[in-house]
């Protein structure tokens, strides 16, 4: 026997794994390429086949790591076991753990209120509170926010080009001390750096984890874009958003290019 | 002859151990799991033979480290033993050591006087003092507070699913200092810091060791759940008490899978 | 089938790559230097033989690396292709990782603005707004605008005896926060900069390459001269700019002697 | 030959070696654990065998490193060797160096002056200053001072079960630069330590030893008890004292149990 | 081919190399100690016969390296090769880099102007600007200043017992930023600095090289002195001059006993 399914109350885990790869276990004429990639697409179809199991693999630029698995699932057993099963099977020899992260998808927790998209229904769109065509708006943005919140809670992997990823946390500095600040500041910062991602809607997707208690910093991001530019651009402009600028710290970064997990270790020189 | 007992005047050794398992040794042919694993369970029945030594295994998430023990001793030197003995064994030489941590548990200095409660029982309840039911709630009150320092100085170690480990100091900065603070400030920032977990009471079991002069950060905070949402929680909202927001430095976070150490060594790949 | 390509929108990508050289492969009396450096100078003129695509190589001075690449492409998969056909070689078993930087190259954002010129025109030089002269020489100034902004995007590595390479990020602190300055002031700070760098104009040519979202620092920083004093001294120079000496904070900094790779393998002992 | 003697015109060579034990060499069966034991305790007999040479082991608690020694002697070329012949024995293939400190043993600058005490002994006692009382009063103290600053320079390393040891340094921040405090105001402050320190007499020993400009830290501090609770207690409480509290930062702690070469080899699993 | 000369336009290059010693070659019974050191002494002879090229062997005190040598060349691609042979070297299988640093020699930007010492003259001395008696003086002050000036350019490394070495920076922070400072201001700083340096002398010698844009620190400072009192001395002394105590920033601190290539490697077990 071994260790029980482990599922949160609320929200998926997220591991971030990336790996450095022994050049000389996978030049070596003994070692078969082609069934180490076999077994590792196997590993990634196996996992999948449990909705909503995801798994992503990417190339990663540089020398941090050779390349990378972002995987999602219910249960944190099975998410751990993942990462025993990849690191069990004949490619396992050649993967070097480089770093990872450990997350739980979240709801996030600093959108407009119900309060607030009332009052901007009335002074905005004319629509008297109590109104049918009031009530109706209403409950067509609650509907928007839930499946917000949905997407946050539950998302679905996109397919693009390039992956980027970095943990960060908010800043408990003498004078700029984000956990000292009020709930409604933060949101009025939280809703600016929000007006920031919009300008990025359809370029660049963002998978924002919390794992504070977790692992070293307070949220994961992971970015999803089809062109690199958009990776430095849409963290840059954020960069001048006063939450970012006063109240943020960054951990490292990565940048990978994605594929299916035998296109990357193609790319990568295991070869068939 | 080996070293003696080293044993403190207050509280019981605690030994945080992380460990990378080396994959070549464990799939090696030659490398027998069965009986690498039998030695493991074996070396964890004869520690916690002796009362009240404790050891739990978990697998650890991520690539911080593969598993971990959380050992607990009156005997300095028999915690240093059960970690050789570890290190000695069959799986030994597949264990790399990742991490660790030493500290001692503590009373915790910060409880509510005596004098306060005496004042709280004639303000909120209306008994007066020196009155038979003032006396008997106030020596009801005075056993709680024996037992719950009992539980701190002599913990039994809860079984859970998921643990959360991570070392912390208090700060020292020109406008956020801990140690400049008078002790009645202390008290009054750990208690809004207690009444914080006391939410979480029946989820969450902390166990708060310390380690100043011992390890490099002055205490351990090791957090058992069942859901690990839990863990995130509290430490998220734990951040936002004054306490941490202004005074609080945190190492780095590891969360595990809790179970048998047969079952944390197979799931872990160490194969029967 | 490997990864397709994937091209920035603007800008190319730009990877600096460190390596170690592992010296009991290099010195084996069975590695075949001539052989393995034939092979390297094979895959940088393949990889040039893609134009755009450069490549430089160097000897690291010091015991941070042996030898370094400085690679650009439109395409990022064949930049990290570029590093695998590197690792993937002869002499990949003598190469271990040692740092790399990823960044893409930019146009620069904070260059004198046209009114500002047109304005500069009129005062300077007497000649009146709308007037033949005026617009000429305005015209003239937009086009040597346009041409530096190529130059930065569109760089071509210059050939020099001596690199300096350093990654950067601008400072986000209480007193000196460069993410709160409005743009004038920061185009002010920039164009003091800029003066400093145009005195060693023709001795020292800069590459400044945008990482922000990508690797660790905002920006990567390379430079190039013939003389190492002037590597030194520039950067010293420029550390009294009150740009540098507020709002900028540095990465590892690490200096190469250039050569052709063949060069610098027999330079570092990879004999023929 | 090899190098001449290195003696400090002032104080004695202090070096803290810490070391990490290979399992795999230890547990080979043609590793001679008897022997190799046998070897590093003649290697230490022979060292002692030179007054004032003094060497002391333990067995370190965690996995910062597996065993230590801490050895004095008034030649650095001495303690050189001394190390070198560890690192040549038999049981040298099996340490792996994992940390080491370097420092001298120093007078300490910040006692009482000989006219506070003569004040004191006038203010206090009431003996008139010039009487044969208070003269003879002012010998006695001056021997005591003479003795104290003896014991520092040239300590006799005392034989407990715990040994404490932590590298420190003076803070220089904007508000708190201990290196512009007039000496009195640093005498002041060190005198409050002293204080604290004086309550654990007789339980813990102090020996801090100097290293600016030697080592990475400017002092060294080793505490050795019997009680590994009071090597907790005492740093806890000193951290309240404003010199900790406001001026000191602090470097890795490291916990050890003391023995003979001998036991801490045995202890550690090198067997007969 | 390999690479060409790369000489400065001022200053001569210096490289600071540390190495860990690999045991298990050295005392490998195949490894041939005699001939390995005998090569090494050749190396450095060769390279001292290229004047002005010059080294120094050390041994390193405590675990950070075993060994070092400091090398002084006019040419950075000889100083490389320097590297190189040693690295090619019998020894070089068992030498593993454990640091180190890249500089230029300097001339030293803050000494007294020549303004200062003729108002000096007239004011101390009596002299009478335009007098002979004082332009004679003011001759000979200025011949001191160049000859100080020569040997901060192309210095003599001295033969001492001991050597220690610190890279360093001057702090850029809020209240206490170097760079923001007037010449003057600094100059005086500075002044004062030499003069605490000028009590030692005889004793110390210090040798300041610049490594702005070259290594990651903006100097080296490498000090040699027969009694290692002194150099804590020193240190310790110097850190309450404004100018440390305030605007410096440190590094790692080796600490090294001087000897003859061949004494260094018979002193660490490299035996004929």
């Amino acid at each position: 026997m071994t260790l029980e399914a482990v599922r949160p109350s609320e929200g998926w885990g997220v591991l971030h794994l990336f790996f450095h790869l022994r050049r000389e276990v996978v030049s070596d004429p003994h070692f078969d390429g082609q069934a180490a990639s076999t077994e590792v697409a196997g590993l990634l179809d196996s996992f999948t086949a449990v909705p909503p199991q995801q798994v992503q693999a990417f190339s990663v630029l540089g020398q941090k790591a050779d390349l990378g698995f972002l995987a999602v699932a219910e249960d944190l057993a099975a998410l751990d076991r993942f990462a025993v099963s990849l690191a069990s099977s004949q490619l396992g020899l050649a993967l070097v753990p480089a770093a990872s992260y450990v997350s739980l998808t979240e709801r996030g927790g600093y959108g407009p209120s119900e309060e607030e998209e009332a009052q901007r229904l009335e002074r905005e769109e004319g629509l008297a509170p109590g109104s049918d065509a009031h009530a109706e708006r209403l409950a067509a943005w609650r509907e928007r926010m839930a499946s917000y919140a949905e997407h946050r809670l539950h998302p679905q992997l996109p397919e693009r080009r390039v992956v980027g990823f970095y943990p960060m946390s908010k800043r408990r500095e003498a004078t700029d001390n984000w956990y000292l600040l009020s709930y409604d500041e933060r949101r009025r910062l939280m809703g600016e750096h929000a007006a920031t991602g919009r300008r990025y809607r359809g370029r660049v997707t963002q998978l924002v984890t919390g794992s504070t208690g977790l692992d070293d910093w307070e949220w994961a991001v992971t970015l999803f874009a089809d062109d690199p530019a958009d990776l430095k651009h849409i963290v840059h402009e954020m960069r001048f958003d006063e939450v970012s600028a006063r109240y943020a710290e960054f951990g490292p970064f990565v940048t990978g290019l994605m594929g299916s997990a035998t296109e990357v270790l193609r790319h990568q020189g295991v070869r068939a």
